[in-house]
């Protein structure tokens, strides 16, 4: 008998979460990988910078790896890359804009010599026994694609992020005819976007905000700061326009959205009329009504420029009565106070705040409720996979998937890990593979595990106290200490006699352990938690972390 | 020439923040207060449990003090009262089902012996020089008023918190007739409710919820599980309504849902057929149809009941396939990401769940602009205070009060303890008083400060490096040590040579100290630190908090 043969999808981020999308593909012994995202850490991972999916599976399967293929240039899409080049020599496939953006993000990582190849929405790349098509979609940033990956038992499109917009800032719409033209020639498996599966009809357009823009432009009698996402060369494409038709010089301001602009205008992504830009110490002395600034800091973000403009801390740039403030954001889950506090920071240094919730400066990049059921429409897919989204949203997404005709059983609901697994015979969830969140603190890559996590958890709640104390090893008794030192539990000013009454209770316990003959440090120490525990809790109802440490001399 | 009286408005929370309102009236030496609530901590407090106002002002002037009058039962209006009535005695003035949650709230705080007086809308009390009218509005709590100050130099009205609802779940209507004639007779200052300013149009009646929860409760073939929050009589209302028309039995679920359900029933402020509310062991054993139970934990908060369910670690209640979960709230800013976890999580376990941001099961308990307008309108003030809310709030609500034809010197956007001062020939900023936060962690009321904050979080982030050694003091060698702990720092398995090389770094800046003759502990331990924390910064780019520790033996 034949050996059957397989493919398998495994996504191995994206799922259950919002970011850090990775997919891979495998046909037989053959490996595609769709995009090596970051996602932001969640507020109980404390003190942690980033997140990248857990791609062990590469590593063990190194020899089967055909390719990396990316769909957009945004972290959550392309973050995880410099950690991924520095394990695995893998080609990459990514449009021109993408490329740039992923080559300045090795080049500050200090990743060199990478295999890249410049892909054109409509090539088609022969993978080993994959033929895998790139399809221009409609993004917040310029030169997103989806992915058809043809293999012998049948294509899969993976949509990327994406909208539909019918009057782009530039540059073709989404491919409608291609997709069409897939669902036509038949489709075995869609993975689509389901970030905006919660609201109904359809995403407005981006030149949309251009409209709003010109308006707010136009009636700002004095100066404009307008922040927006760094990456997002459409919306700062339409402010530069703005800034042009009403005589206004830009200057851009953050170093994130200064390193855009220089890629996208040198690969052309960006058309800014000659004499527009300007340097950010030139602006500063022109007169408001000729002055535009661009910056990053639209979520809130406690080191970007917008966040120390409204603190009255930036170096360069302060609020000036009559300044008009445009945040051309809406806050992403979770900074939602952080972007408050500096709309209310900016009020109090006297700009006009023109900002999302109020206003409506801002579309979203990703397909509402109705572009999704098109999306899934022209696709006509035999199975499918609701991908990038929470739980909930995958679940919205198979319901929409559902009502669309899809049956029930041909939607995976799946998670980060799951085996989804097509043969000749049909498809099924076929197990997992290692999957998970390595967390980079500084640098260290998956260093930081759950005992850290839970050690900074209890510090950053009640503080640390800290009993030392060395002994006689001849004798046992004390000889120096026991000394008492604190940090983040109580002030220490105000708290002599609770510490005097710790350090009387540590001497009970000693005197304890000599009656008892217990020398063993382990039982000791542990004593000394447990008296002090019940102690600082029946004082203060609260549980620090408590840490004897002993030292002995002869 | 005799004495100029004067009328000061002092607020001292609630102003630039959500939350902790606390308003001072002082004419001449006479005292009243509105309010003393509670707010919950920024993200930044960490460890934090509640704040309360700095209310030293009122210690300083505790003589002048007439009485506390409370518009509504919410823990941003009463929650500072235990700590308050502990340092003060002073006369509470609230109606029945306010002074009811007080009153528990006190016990459970052992707080006894208070001066309490039931008044009703409509009453008139008379306290020194002040006539106080007491005016009905709605919220989202039954028995809610705002209350008129009559001073000898005209009206003040205060609206507490506010909405319009022409179609109540029970009781009147807000009392626009008295805010009418207030308005008529003319009314020196007002201070409105500003939390929904940025909302257009009004805020839709409570009795729409009612609505959709019988739609919910009709189409759900099995149990419903209803969370919502504590305080919202009218939703609680409804919800048992809803369930006894579809014959469901009721059990409450969450010590808070189940205190403020047992004080509305018995002070008549919930109306439950006989028989329908059942103890939760009795629910759980009926068929799903004739299920429903109402339970707190709408914000996700991690210990509250519909948390523990959604992550299946309740005591007695958990998610059965079928189960219709209806969070009938909408989340508090900061708690989005919490709320949508319990989401996705009751999803994981089989449940169908109807949320607030897809299927619009909340409305607010605050005015939204045609309201705010209609109340400026009917109150036509001399003068005008927005209050509750953040600053950008205020600031719109002052460009309402502007559009409406108050005159914008005739305006305050004032911060916590500005003193807003009458006399007759006008009113004007006049300084400031003591105001701020209060911190309670536990037991300690204001004993956690800025040092104990700013250690909890360099705790939090890179967690704590402690050096710990013994010297004898004839010679100043080391006798015990170096020794290195580490905490929320690094795994410390996997980074033995690490910490040895901190050893090593700690035996030469010994070294280094001996030879250049230094013993002073201050300056040892500056040096070590500096060396340390440039090492550990190199190694791994974390900075976490380093903590020498020296002892000393003859």
């Amino acid at each position: 008998m034949p050996k059957e043969h397989k493919l398998q999808i495994m996504p191995l981020g994206g799922l259950g979460e919002i970011g850090k999308n990775m997919t891979v593909i495998r046909y037989d012994n053959q490996i595609l990988v769709i995009d090596a995202g970051l996602a932001f850490p969640e507020d109980e991972m404390l003190g942690i910078d980033i997140v990248i999916p857990d791609y062990s599976y590469l590593l063990e399967h190194r020899d089967m790896l055909l390719g990396v293929l990316v769909t957009h240039g945004h972290e959550d899409h392309i973050g995880a890359l410099p950690y991924l080049l520095r394990d695995l020599d893998v080609p990459i496939y990514a449009t021109r804009l993408t490329l740039g953006l992923i080559q300045s993000k090795l080049k500050e990582s200090n990743v060199a010599n990478i295999k890249a190849t410049v892909i054109q929405p409509r090539d088609v790349v022969k993978l080993g026994v994959f033929r895998v098509e790139f399809i221009r979609v409609s993004h917040s940033i310029p030169d997103a694609v989806g992915i058809a990956v043809h293999t012998p038992l049948g294509t899969i499109v993976h949509t990327g992020d994406f909208k539909l917009d019918h009057t782009p800032v530039s540059g073709d719409i989404i491919d409608i005819h291609k997709f069409a033209e897939l669902g036509d020639k038949g489709v075995l498996c869609l993975m689509s976007d389901s970030t905006n599966v919660e609201r109904p009809g359809f995403t407005p357009s981006e030149s949309r905000v251009g409209q709003m823009f010109d308006e707010a432009f136009r009636n700002a009698r004095d100066r404009i700061i307008l922040a927006s996402f760094a990456s997002n060369v459409h919306r700062i494409q339409q402010a530069i326009t703005a800034a042009y038709k009403t005589n206004r010089k830009v200057a851009v301001v953050g170093r994130s959205m200064i390193n855009v602009v220089n890629i996208a205008a040198e690969l052309g992504y960006l058309q800014i009329p000659e004499g527009t830009l300007v340097d950010v110490d030139e602006i500063v002395n022109l007169p408001g009504s000729q002055a535009c600034i661009l910056t990053t800091g639209s979520q809130g973000e406690p080191m970007s420029a917008l966040t120390r403009i409204a603190m009255n801390d930036h170096r360069r740039v302060e609020i000036q009565p009559g300044d008009t403030v445009i945040i051309s954001a809406s806050p992403i889950p979770g900074n939602e106070k952080s972007v408050a506090r500096t709309i209310d920071h900016l009020f109090k240094q006297g700009a006009n705040v023109i900002y999302e919730s109020v206003y409506g400066m801002h579309v979203s990049g990703h397909a509402s409720q109705e572009e999704l059921k098109l999306m899934l429409n022209m696709i006509r897919p035999q199975y499918f996979i609701p991908v990038h989204g929470e739980y909930r949203m995958l679940i919205k997404h198979a319901q929409l998937a559902e009502q669309l005709g899809i049956p029930r059983e041909n939607i995976f609901v799946a998670e980060n890990g799951s085996i989804i697994e097509f043969t000749r015979s049909g498809a099924s969830l076929a197990g997992k593979v290692t999957s998970g969140n390595i967390l980079i603190d500084g640098l260290g890559v998956g260093d930081v595990g759950n005992i850290v996590l839970r050690d900074r958890k209890q510090l950053s709640q009640d503080g640390i106290l800290i009993v030392v104390m060395t002994l006689s090893r001849s004798t046992g008794a004390i000889v120096a200490g026991p000394d008492v030192v604190t940090r983040g539990f109580v002030y220490v000013r105000e708290s002599e006699s609770m510490l005097e009454e710790v350090k009387e209770k540590v001497r009970q316990v000693m005197a304890r352990c000599r009656e008892n003959r217990t020398s063993e440090w382990a039982v000791i120490k542990s004593q000394i938690r447990d008296a002090l525990s019940k102690h600082l809790y029946e004082k203060t109802r609260r549980r620090p972390m408590i840490l004897p440490i002993i030292q002995e001399i002869e």
